[in-house]
């Protein structure tokens, strides 16, 4: 009984953006139960099962009544293959030609509807956004609709133990693992597959890039059987599942002496346990690969580059269709901070940029949004557009390991569409990173999107509820990198939380507000880090400035930054093409909010808004404290119009939120004033 | 084989002073053989099979022969008791009567070789002090020595949990405890004992003062068993066997609702509980308590003060001659940084001082010599003088919590030395600390010396074998605060290594340099802490100045240190005796080595020895770098002299130690230049 209730309380945060709300309205019920009353589906394979159970869900839900399934009927779900079905609709071959695979049309006519996939996967993200415009109550009547994702890939990262454990993980537990077993609650994966085909995403690999030793073992006998049934369920939605290996899996599984990537007996081990995972999983996506990161094995062992490294596990996997998903995360990571010439910044380009060209072509390079880690604010990586002849996967972190930790409110689509929109200049003007990862601008043939995931076994899946939104929008976008972020905020809204006109409008003010707010009370003008080692949440000034990691900011008596110019500093400017590298040398051409990336200035050194740089970060931390103070008030006004489990969910999370901002002013702000030795222009409380 | 082979390797480490090295040359071996040919002994009782045991083995170890045992002998062991024979060998009443319950007489006359305790316990080291003096090659012919020890309690803590781990060790793990149980290997427990006893220690608390929840259950029946078999192997070399305990054990084990000390049944329940561990134990020593500290319980909870709790505790051991040793270690432990008021180092006497004389007369209060926590240089603790009418014990760290972690060297009787000749003047002049903890100065009824002990179950005991020094150092210091730390010094370096001339010189060197040598490249002057977090090694000079701990530099661009003078600061200076209390107000009479500590003062500020702070903070780390390379090549023009295992585990410590000093100077140096701007006036490399 308690269950149950405990259950229903905190049944919507666990729905996410699939609420199927009740229809109370009349005049709306009538509207769309006329179209999903009868309802035709020929085929009944793994993803069309999935598509029924969907719709029989979502009918229940909406409607409290069932939809007949039949030959003949008012909502016809079908796919390209069907022809004659096409005619009957009026649906010509030009329409069906502009879709890729993945596309679907949606048409309404004389009151009837018909979902056309360019395969079944297109017919399942059809019948999703179908169902997204009746949860919106758009009006069916007349619709077309023809759409198709713009990136090849759309991946989910799970850095996911078998422990049960998440690397920077913030909402509980794994879904996929538990006391050192492979999950066998497949409700609850069944239903984050779900989430993840709502919102197109195509792409899962379901252990962290860091292999442990135990993790090594899920590419062996130990563990396949156990990943082909999470595969099946994943492969039902449309989601491809990969596997994170470890590069020493020669030495460790298979007893050899050696893992170097050119040596006939290593290559030949592959081989086999390649044709072993795809014996279990005919589908099976392929492998993603840290290697010679952070102390994880790599071709470098060997004194071969990454290219053989890659290449090797390309080879075998190549007669499946099966990929390499290799990250361009390499640096050096036992960095002496004495040392001003080595700069992290630099390291994925000088690595990688070598070997353009050389790599086969079922190997993606994955490549993080910005040239250090995450951080608040950083350019993006001049991977992008120096890579030419290489397949490429951009990667961005939807959990906030240094933006909050699902304790700060933090919304990220607008700093992912940032980088998206970012124009490399490379091939002149429109050069945008969107346009290398949809595989436009190099015609690449495998191209897309990654992110580390922000989910785990709470309620809400992301610890704090509104971080959902981080999970949907990132699908969303990549899905298509047109939406701006406050229509993807829009449509999350309405499905998470319904129709009220002030939760849109509050809702969204906060969301958006979110990044800059949080950039503010923490690390702004592009510096970074500054945070407690190890963990990364919480203010730490000098936290990384004496480590290993090549994370400093320099900070004396005079000013603060790292200078990454071209004439005085580690000249990695000179990585970007010409256009941005000048833009970024230039003291007086560098936006401010990256000036401390690229400059070492002092701190009277004047903004472009007028500010001195330390009245500046007296300012912003001043104010991200008040403007965390507001984040509560709106949130206190959106009380009555939220169920009291997310309502309190997010209420302790923004008091959690508070006490840190408080701390990062405090901290920061006496750091740089016995520093800096420079008061407050407004007199405001500082301690010293 | 091999383990045979390990061993025997290991021996020389393992052995510590207790060396009993085989005697070669012929001369001495007649001299020292004619005495212990044939010893008589009356007793068999626990201590008495001790006392026979070390000797056979002692004999066998040195003579390669074994002693025959009777009657009539040369070396004759006895005690006062024995009023006969102390007449036939012409020790007269006046003798007797000046020594104290743990004395004893050796006097040697026509070849003959009588030990004469006060006590069986005062026999037993008499006989370690015989043996030391063979061991040290002096002449036994007409020998006379009366021995009694100063401090009444020479105890050690050791801060071991169940699970094998020991709080603040670096010497491997518990010889306790191992994998959640009492251990079972008695070998090695009784080696300890003898090692104990054989320096006079003659208590000691065999569980960590922080009593977690399993630790919670030593004074229960489900370790009473266990913990007997211990105390009986500690009992039978006269070393009494304490448990720390848990304050919320009624609640805890007697599933009351409250510890509250006031309360009728809890003073029941502790009355029962002490009752219960006399029958397994009827020589046990009693409780130590760290009680309302660091987030442990204690009568804080119930609106008591420490006179209550502890009262409590005194009531229930009383009947059975029971101690209560209630631990000053008592702080806000959640300050806050920006608060400048609040201070630290006045917590235990703002406590404790009110407190004074409503102790029950078998509760001692345990003082750590600072005011702080076992820093490499700290004023004496304000309590010391202070608290008049009530038992105390004066607390050490043997354990280098702070000192370098048995990595670094750091030879720490010096600064035992300094703590006890500090003169309190609270009765006038000569009113040392040491006339406060031998119980002269207040006619204390119990007083003495404890200290966190630093062994664990490395082969070495101490993990660094030069750190077996402070072992023993701490043992006889607290037996004669008179002895000098040369004289100690030299003792062990003959106990432990041998007679060669050079060796003494240079370990000695090295060891009487290594304090001061570890606070040049750390933090001189008297500020302390800039360690990491947590564990306490390595440089980290903001690593607590935002904690909630309490220790806090205060560095900003013009200078640095905590200002506790009566005028602008805390006034924790006058927390001493007035002559005190100037002297360390006075910025002009405070000595240098704790400047930092009483002032927070320019970096331009000079010091006695003319230089300014920047350029004493400069110049001693650059000196400590430079110390540690001479402690190496010191070290390695020993090499010939000592074993190889001995050998290489001091010679891997000092590198460890090198790269820390460097370390040190670099972060210190850098963050010093950088904040002051300051160039060293020597030019040398620094990093900015």
């Amino acid at each position: 009984m308690q269950h149950v209730e405990m259950e229903s309380m905190t049944e919507q945060a666990y729905r996410c953006w699939l609420q199927y709300e009740t229809i109370l309205n009349k005049q709306e019920e009538a509207h769309y139960w006329s179209y999903v009353q009868t309802i035709s589906l020929q085929k009944e394979t793994l993803i069309g099962q999935a598509i029924k159970r969907e719709l029989n869900l979502a009918v229940e839900s909406m409607f409290g009544k069932t939809s007949t399934w039949q030959e003949d009927a008012q909502l016809v779900l079908t796919t390209v293959a069907d022809k004659a079905r096409l005619r009957k609709h009026g649906i010509n071959q030009e329409e069906i030609a502009e879709l890729n695979e993945e596309g679907y049309i949606i048409k309404e006519k004389d009151n009837q509807l018909i979902v056309v996939g360019a395969s079944e996967k297109g017919l399942l993200y059809g019948v999703f956004h179908l169902l997204r415009l009746i949860s919106q109550k758009q009006s069916l009547t007349d619709l077309t609709i023809q759409d198709a994702p713009q990136n090849q890939i759309r991946m989910l990262n799970q850095w996911d133990n078998i422990d049960g454990s998440i690397e920077r993980g913030y909402s509980g537990q794994s879904i996929f693992y538990s006391n050192g077993t492979v999950t066998t609650d497949e409700k609850r994966l069944t239903d984050y597959a779900r989430l993840l085909a709502s919102v197109g995403i195509n792409a899962i690999s379901i252990n962290n890039v860091n292999v442990w030793k135990e993790e090594t073992h899920l590419i062996s006998e130990r563990y396949l059987t156990d990943v082909q049934r999470l595969e099946e369920i994943f492969q039902s939605y449309g989601v491809t599942v990969y596997l994170s290996i470890n590069f020493a899996s020669p030495i460790e599984l298979g007893h050899l002496d050696t893992a170097d990537p050119l040596d006939a007996g290593v290559q030949q081990w592959w081989k086999e346990k390649v044709a072993e995972i795809y014996s279990y999983m005919p589908r099976f996506g392929g492998f993603v690969v840290k290697a010679d990161s952070e102390h994880r094995p790599g071709p470098f062992t060997y004194e071969r580059d990454h290219a053989d490294g890659a290449n090797l596990l390309a080879d075998a996997l190549s007669p499946y269709n099966g990929m390499v998903i290799w990250r361009c995360f390499v640096y050096n990571c036992m960095q002496d901070w004495r040392d001003r010439k080595t700069d992290r910044a630099r390291a994925a380009y000088d690595h990688f940029v070598p070997l353009d060209g050389r790599f086969r072509d079922n190997v993606v390079l994955q490549i993080k949004n910005g040239p250090m880690d995450f951080q608040v604010r950083e350019p993006v990586s001049p991977l992008f557009g120096a890579l030419q002849q290489t397949n490429q996967l951009l990667e961005f972190q939807i959990t906030q390991e240094y933006l909050g930790q699902q304790k700060d409110l933090c919304y990220l689509v607008p700093m992912w569409k940032e980088v998206l929109q970012f124009d490399t200049k490379v091939q002149g003007e429109g050069s945008t990173v969107q346009s290398i990862v949809n595989g436009s601008l190099y015609q690449a043939k495998i191209s897309g999107i990654a992110a580390v995931a922000n989910s785990g076994d709470e309620q809400s899946w992301t610890g704090h509820t509104l971080a959902q939104a981080n999970l949907f929008g990132y699908g969303r976008l990549t899905w298509n990198a047109d939406l701006t972020a406050e229509e993807i905020l829009h449509e999350w809204i309405v499905l998470t939380f319904g129709h009220e006109e002030k939760l849109k409008r509050v809702l969204s003010e906060m969301l958006l507000a979110s990044w800059s707010i949080y950039e503010n009370y923490t690390t702004p003008l592009g510096i970074g880090w500054m945070v407690n080692p190890n963990h990364h949440y919480g203010v730490n000034v000098d936290g990384y400035e004496y480590s290993r990691w090549g994370t400093y900011h320099f900070a004396d008596r005079e000013g603060l930054g790292v200078d990454r110019t071209r004439e005085s500093g580690t000249a990695f400017v000179d990585q970007y093409a010409k256009e941005n590298a000048d833009r970024f040398n230039a003291l007086d051409q560098c936006p401010d909010d990256l000036l401390l990336f690229f400059h070492h200035v002092p701190y009277t050194h004047r903004l472009k808004n007028g500010k001195t740089v330390i009245q500046h970060y007296y300012d912003s931390h001043f104010e991200g404290v008040t403007d965390v103070e507001w984040l509560i008030s709106e949130w206190q006004s959106l009380k009555s119009l939220i169920d009291p489990y997310r309502y309190k969910n997010v209420a302790e999370r923004l008091q959690l939120q508070l006490s840190n901002a408080r701390e990062w002013r405090d901290q920061v702000n006496t750091y740089f004033l016995r520093k800096s030795g420079i008061p407050d222009a407004d007199g405001r409380k500082m301690y010293e």
